[in-house]
């Protein structure tokens, strides 16, 4: 069920069965010469719509832009200020608990995101904790590769050249979903370097063409979708430990 | 050209023939019982891409949040305080103009939205005033029904059961697009009340099933369909204007 | 009745009777060569206390700096960023409120204040709105050119010239007040350009003297009077209205 | 030279003769039972436009709601929290100094805003020693009864029941200014209590009537009159030194 | 007690017979050529700690960073802009009143502190009194110069020099409390110059070697233990009335 | 050398030969029925002042208060928000790098703590990210039980029961440091359960007596000066790497 194509009634009916909804989170910023700008929060978008075809969940619209002030060197990167973006968190989840939402899991696309996700988490159980008041909802942060089964076969796909952006895993994804959107382009040095992440000009002058550790190159639509399918089992999985906790 | 499915060499190339940039701009919120929540992130989702089949537009992701804090006692609604709302909307216009994007246009889908979007751009435009800079780009905040053309056609559309909220027209646009999510519902009031619209509780009093002055039953997919298409005119001419300028 | 020379017994007494009061608001800011900076404060402070002398009402203090970055080029004017004038009306609003008004009505002087003062009430609104909680005072934002009678009036005192700042009518009402502070200048020209409203040295580089689409010299001490008189029935009417909601 | 009353061409002219303005401050707050609610803001608005009859000076509009939390349990008192005072004062002082004000005076008339006024100096000040940049302006706090000679005045005209909130002295100035305003009270008791300064409701159950230490009845339009003429001559005397500098 | 060294069953266990918890705070600035960068958070802490030796104290950690924006320009000062030092007090606060202390004093060692911690808790109270709601907590700021006792001795341990930073008496006390860190200096001038603080470089220009009229190298262990000990004397009476209040 | 106990020409005379300074940083938080509240600003304190006796090292005053909102159902908790927390990091590092230090260093004792420093990192680089601006600094965040070769030691010391709050680790670290504070307690159940941390009653529930999958009585002196040893050659051989960097 997709929040955003339902009525309000719809979702009421909803909330008498289950009371928990997945957002797709990510960030839109360069993924290297041949990875979408969208790609961290297509991924993650990909994965939540296709799990709602056969699995029994509730996708809210996707939480599109994030934190990625270190990419602001490439064009078309957009980034939100931690600070803003704890704000908007707040502000989805304080709107989704109103309406009675007690399991809000944040399906997040981006590793810069993870720990300003973590602190607008504590924020907003601060509220809460200085009041000592019990919070009437439970927050959840996954990382779509952290999904059971991904490391593995991401490790197994690509034995060298995943790195840690621009992977070819998350491309793949991007590609299986939109076959019209592949996009080639000749690697150069073949795998990224590595390196700490600071600010935007620093990253510009590291990883001269937005890659980290990664071949992008290997990305093909086959791999794309068995990640995808991987991934949907995965988050079936998930979803189902989260609604028995 | 749509932004998220570019790469940043993409965008760079295309910063050399124009810094125009559009984004498409709405809310998620209870739109009546047969108007889809997304509803008012969709139109101008829907229209924004249309138009970049036939022009030469740039589109960035959908900013599909919005200041819908009166929308809140309806489920599903997710609201953003306005103080998040202008930061965010800070935060994308000093990404976009980062990298010499000059002319920032918000395709906006949502009346709630519109006062608030003002502020957000006086406060970006505040940091420029008091400093005695120019500013080096331009804001420009266009709701889709007012783009050239469309309130004559709503108007010959819909002589009665327009109204403001869960019009017939938005929802007719969302059916067009998606037909496999049309909906249905027998209006009750056939066309619903007006009033002023304040605080959630106040609203959910007053406008017991959501919508405001009107009868969202009128919506159909060829009406739809002829909104789209003037829309879409209407935005490529607006937009070259808006370059010309 | 003036709030700020009442006793806190006498409010205690008012409050007994009536729940209503009036806040004038507007701005500090630069109304081109012969209009006063204090122009949109002193014409909603000027009407208010009028109509305080007929009328049974309560009349707050006058907020009297706005949101008026645009015009930050010329001296004189000052400014409150649209977040700190938000900040600000909000702690108006919950001062009143906690002795139990529960209409408060915002007289504004100033059409660059529209928008964030309608932010200001959204962000206010909010806080009940998430915490689904009734909110106990409604908020009214009345530009006094929209009183009742007064654009019909002001359209046939000035049938050209009359435009959109340092306007005859604004100019009029402040002159009428205070005579002793009458002021000319030969308008060049005689009527001001129009343009879009950004920035401040965008602002001032478009409309040169500060003026937008007005001829201020046609400003009279008995226009002025015959727009105050017409404003304060105007006022106790929309005011009557409102307690009776 | 009142800055509200002028126009912007004059302001610009006032600035190649002086760079110093004058912001009259205060605070709406209970009095007790025969004071004002004005009283905090009328004082140095009262002194201030009194000295600039005989002394050339130039007095910006009035800033009348401060920090005044402790008097919220008495109806008619708006307060600003701390956080807002100083973001306000902040945009008056970045709007002024961009004009080119390098000597911004503060004439207050509320000692619970001294704190708040002095962080917010330091707030100011931040940003340019952070930057190790000059920072263009000066700002300075006077309390008017701390102008010269007012103390000994104060003390010579009332050697008991002078107190520290609603005193003769400030209640003094308002019935002398406003003499058609004057108003009286028996005093229960003769002079009230003193104590600590918390929160509005400690405050109320402390204070009953409002007052602290102080025996308001006191009050003279006569002495009233003695006090603002020498607070004229001691703020004129005042900036003199200050411009001096 | 020292809260910090004790485990969280002993401060249940404490909390039962007194609800009473001391702060020392300070600041970690320039103190001229001889006085260490800590003086101002060392003090209190040195005093606290002594004084919890020999009285029934609960001593927190030191809240050892301050408002310390005129110090800048001096190598190795650490200030908090007005406004993040508030919201860390409210923290502070909050944190401590959640366990039941209804007592919160701060022991103050940075008269540049005073300001901004008197904002901090009228920004505390205010939440309590827009709410009319009870504050469940008293807050005081004691300056350790301000103890009884200690303006007597030190205007007679220096009759001349003392100042207002950089002083011997706070030197003196880090010197007895820390022999091993005594430090010595020709001090030129001997006693330095007086006036307005500002902005850091301004600071800097005047104080051209940090102090405030004082003359450092007055400071002696000896006399430092003659000041602690006054002090954990005063501190010791002071906290007594404050229980008793 | 140690900041606070070094004076301004010292610390200028030390950035002539290194612009390195670390910063020990932790919470004040429960650490179960006999580990100090301390615990985690000590540990870091104490290998931090450890290691400067041996390394040229600069040391700046413990940051002892970080974000601990799960702990504040057990006394003597002291948390900032993650906000706070956020705005103050900032305001250390633009302290420290207005001096000239490029190269700051937190030394972190809470694991709780990362998630919000790594969020203060990204908002401190955004301002430069977004102006497009070099960072005149490097920021670096170590856990100090990641220094090279603790959890090995760890895992040595504490085959099972090592857990992740009050670990016998953290907690031999302090008691070898202040022997006269060692505690004991019978643990109960030996060793804790493990879980998720959300809000603070949650926490309570969970974790009955504070601690998390770990065996407290474990600590020992000796141990933990083994730790300390082994923390302190690991941070000299981080800070070297760090400033070869």
């Amino acid at each position: 069920m997709l929040l955003a194509f339902s009525t309000w009634p719809e979702i009421d009916e909803r909330l008498k069965s289950s009371r928990t909804v997945i957002i797709p989170i990510g960030s839109n910023e360069q993924h290297g010469p041949m990875g979408l700008l969208g790609t961290d929060w297509l991924c993650p978008e990909i994965i939540a719509h296709a799990a709602e075809k056969s699995g029994d969940l509730l996708i809210a619209p996707t939480f599109n832009i994030g934190m990625a002030q270190h990419h602001l060197s490439f064009s078309g990167t957009i980034s939100l200020r931690p600070s803003t973006f704890m704000a908007a968190i707040s502000d989805w989840v304080n709107s989704l608990a109103r309406h009675g939402f007690d399991r809000i899991y944040f399906l997040n696309g981006h590793g810069g995101n993870v720990a300003t996700i973590e602190a607008a988490f504590s924020e907003i159980y601060s509220d809460y904790s200085y009041a000592a008041e019990p919070c009437p909802f439970i927050l959840k942060l996954r990382n779509w590769w952290d999904l059971p089964g991904i490391s593995r076969l991401c490790a197994k796909l690509y034995p060298t050249g995943h790195g840690t952006h621009a992977t070819p895993s998350e491309i793949a994804v991007t590609f299986a979903a939109y076959p019209d959107r592949v996009k080639s382009h000749t690697m150069e040095p073949q795998v990224a370097p590595n390196g700490p992440i600071r600010d935007a000009l620093d990253y510009r002058a590291r990883f001269t063409d937005g890659r980290i550790g990664s071949d992008s190159s290997l990305a093909t639509v086959e791999d794309g979708q068995k990640i995808i399918d991987a991934a949907v089992a995965g988050l079936i999985d998930d979803i189902a430990k989260f609604d028995a906790e």
